[in-house]
């Protein structure tokens, strides 16, 4: 059976692995407050070219959306994502346990446009009754989007201007941050991410590890400090690891000599390949993106015929008798399994 | 200054205003253990032809939304609403703020439609993905809604077919019920809405109470049942009064001689004329409606030739140089005072 | 049946009732935004010699709590409490439900001691492991407390010095604030309350209104400052009224003329009564208290015979055949029943 | 520097690296419906002899705590546990973060008694106020308690027994389960858990997993049952893994061949060496406990000279000049590690 469902369906690099063995009977002390997270803090810092930047350690996406949006969004505000927003649809409704309503904007493959971010606060702060509406309190995006879509640095800069003129950080949900980093057209490197967003995550369990994010506050400004006693709200949201130090691995690892954005290559060159193919074979790409995410509109005869042979996934029915699927890559997604995949097409 | 901006301006009907004298100095118990609250309630049920019933009064609408909601919805779950629902827009995130998130369908002049609603649930459970989703949990609409329109009784119906189909009880705010009892051309009494919903509150702030919202738990069906201790859930909302028996002696009074509906019909009456004035002088209604809330398109010319005189509603921007603006009336709107708008317009 | 089980079994004073007979058809906007509040604002911060004060009106006590706890409380934190605190007890959970722990101080007869609070302090910030514990983030008292004792002037500000000391705002319930003030022997005025406490509250429920209490925040230092978008945080927590000039208008007539006082010295005059006839007939006082709530240690014979013509409170058992019982005489208690109650004890 | 600070300072059990590089390249499903999980559930139910058991995998103690217990414990309650619970204590509020009260009895030596819990309900119910009070809605307990002392069979029986008798579930927290298991003088068994407790779990962090709980609902008994939607539960409290077969893997691993009581006995051996050295030396062993945590009372200067070899655990100041200090063994501490701090002692 072929895998394309998802980018999170193998361990982890090898590299990892072989870290893991080699320190596995080492005594570490709990809770991040060990040398290997240091260590890695310091490659997250260099690699950001943002010396002041405060760096954490989280279990995983949901629990990370969680913890840091629910500590930078003020208790009487929301946070703004796009109506397609992994924490508007697909987070179990884990932002609302924390308090907080998400205020959705119309998604364009994935991205909210930054006009309409400013007409959507305008518009909040010009009815009489705002106060008793929920106000727009930060502003999460994700890079690459949940459709594998990408903003691109002018975008994202107009993004942050104007949240911050509404009093708003901008948090990047960087889960696929790797894919968008490595992609065909990609403008925003890590630095930039780092100067412009106030908050973001570096996606580990969908790029070479086992699990875990690394969440860099930027501090280069008045919306990018880190909230007061992270580690505790952090806990508190179960997002804290007591075994630390194998956060830290796994992170020092994937910046050790670029290795994060070497294996998060390959999942766009598989992809853009599977792409290629489609469009040669005549399928209809759902979207146009550039990263691990493959977006086809195919009729259910051919879902059922490739279904014998391929784990896909499901994204909504287009219309009685299409479906919009994905054929996701990953890291560790090989030329093989994509000639495998290309064959049955 | 006319008064028309909304239907909460102005204190009770006197019949109220006399009890609160005579019963001052009366000795009660507290947080609604009264025998006013009881005899309240047993003419309530008697109103509804619902002799099982489970009737409580809590303070204010957004306390009875945010306890009642929490308490019928599971905790995966959400509550769906109209976008245009008090829930999803005017309530501070109050549904959030209590952990779920408010699914909003689209709204047809304020109401949700039950082939929708069930389109959406179908839509949920078709997802492979549901379990990483916030379940449908429990249906909210409000009679009369937002924009003054109504259900009628067949939709109403279809609704808690629906509804019940997906495992979620029917919640319907009355804030503004009196009108809608009233209305011309409503079908749905208070029998009806007692037999068809699972839990509803009749408005007593909007219609002729100084506060106080009735919440009645129909008992006809296994999603209509009071949920465990909902005393201590009232209270931990804020919803409780300490000094019970006031809200027990306005609903005493307001559900003797039919005075509810009474008071309620001349808030209809009044919007009634506004409406046909509104008509004969060209004017745009924005939305049909039947109920004591009168939508108008204005360009601003108007709306500050008429705000020199009148209080009205903003609702929002129509275009560029128009706004749908609110004429609201009420119990206590006089023909006086209707006349004065009218000879305004 | 004499009624003596709290403070909360009658209406309002005679002047409020007035008040809102003569407003009852006056039109005021909503939610606080009239001119009635703002007059009781100004004279309460006159009252309190607090220029600079900010007034809100709630509308109950628990509300209040709760509204002002999670609004002062950093979420990594919890509110100090006496053990015996009425947010600790007897509030449903109200301020666990919104995300805080209450730290629970041994109380002295319902107070907790500064040097109790400092040790305490000490200690969580001393260990270890203070990070993966919740911090002690804001302090709760009440003045009079639930036993009806007081805080002295020097208690008080010892409390806030270290409660300043430890970054934490002070907050006094001061749901009986009118029974304290004027206790025979109280020190605390109510321009000492708002020199050193950072935001209390003028409790009108149980003092005089039907329902209210006023919430001040000083503003005269780092901690007392209101938080922002208060009103919206107010909605959200259920503690709003849609017609809020009811609060203003009770507030208003409570402090003018020092009606606040005048009315709230009955119900200690009338506790003092029935202290001495206690004492006189050899009944064992639980606690020494000076303000409205008598605390007596009875046997149940003793209140198996009062019971049949008095209502009492029952505070908790004292050993096999004793309980702990309270007669709790209120602003509108009036001598023919104290008279009453004495005659039978 | 030798390790003893506590029982999580190293990696996972060779078998179990083992498993981890064979598996690496393997493609599983997500969110753990993998055959992995199904293998490690099977055997977990065989060995708690409960083929109606339903297992769970989460990453870590805090998440479980948290998710199980907002998910049994009723809207209007709070859960009961030892005012050492680690869930009063060191869980960084996050029970009160999800909306419940930690309604704590006093603990002696880290155990709650079944009379005590008893008599706490007994006089919460005979309260005439209770419903404006948090009800005791579940019981949590640990074996080992964060003392390291074992609740005998007799004494777990009779706590589920009063808990069932006031509608509440037992929750056993196993975190350290596997030094309970083995100590000597435990004769509670896993098949013995399964049948008293309604929910229990059984902690792979600190027992030879890098990190992971299993959660055994027992469906023996109408409190026993897994709560509905108990994944999107898990998701909305952040204990879901992405990858769900790392915990599947780990736990059928440490199920195989006793694998897990295998390796917990060595540090209650250890524990033990360490506790009869210090009873030899003439310290003074603060609890008596049978279990992998070794209590002692040590005064500064010796705290001071074992601190330049040895990392313990601060426990609490005892007097001026003592402090309770706790030596800490695991599955992965040595003999030659136990004698270099038995000889440093």
């Amino acid at each position: 059976m072929l895998s394309f469902e998802n980018d999170y369906s193998c361990g982890a690099t090898p590299e990892i692995l072989a870290r893991l063995a080699q320190t596995n009977e080492t005594r570490f002390p709990g809770y991040g407050s060990d040398s290997m997270c240091e260590q890695a803090k310091a490659k997250i810092r260099e690699a950001c070219a943002a010396p002041d930047a405060d760096v954490w350690f989280l279990v995983g996406g949901t629990q990370t959306n969680q913890t840091v949006i629910d500590s930078i969004t003020p208790q009487y505000a929301g946070v703004v994502a796009a109506l397609s927003g992994h924490v508007n649809v697909h987070e179990a409704g884990a932002i609302e346990a924390s308090g907080h309503k998400v205020l959705a904007l119309p998604h364009h493959n994935g991205k909210i446009n930054a006009d309409e971010l400013d007409a959507y606060c305008a518009t909040f702060y010009a009815d009489d009754n705002y106060e008793h509406m929920v106000f727009p309190g930060s502003v999460y995006v994700s890079q690459a989007t949940e459709y594998g879509t990408l903003y691109t640095k002018a975008e994202l800069e107009r993004l942050a201007e104007v949240a911050h003129r509404y009093d708003m950080p901008l948090f990047v949900d960087g889960a696929r941050l790797g894919y968008a980093l490595t992609a065909e057209g990609n403008d925003i490197t890590l630095e930039d991410l780092a100067r412009i967003a106030d908050v973001f995550y570096i996606g580990g369990t969908k790029v070479g590890a086992l699990f875990g994010e690394a969440v860099v506050f930027t501090h280069h400004g008045k919306f990018s400090d880190t909230p007061k006693h992270f580690l505790t709200l952090v806990k508190q949201h179960g997002a804290l690891l007591a075994k630390g130090w194998l956060l830290g691995l796994q992170f020092d690892t994937l910046f050790t000599d670029n290795l994060y954005c070497r294996i998060a290559g390959n999942a766009n060159r598989q992809a853009d390949r599977i792409r290629a193919a489609l469009r040669d074979k005549g399928y209809q790409l759902t979207f146009d993106a550039p990263t691990n995410q493959v977006f086809v509109t195919l009729d259910q005869p051919t879902i059922d015929r490739l279904s014998r042979n391929v784990r896909m996934g499901f994204m909504e029915k287009a219309d009685d008798t299409h479906t919009v699927m994905r054929f996701c890559t990953s890291w560790y997604t090989t030329d093989e399994q994509t000639d495998a995949l290309i064959a049955l097409l």
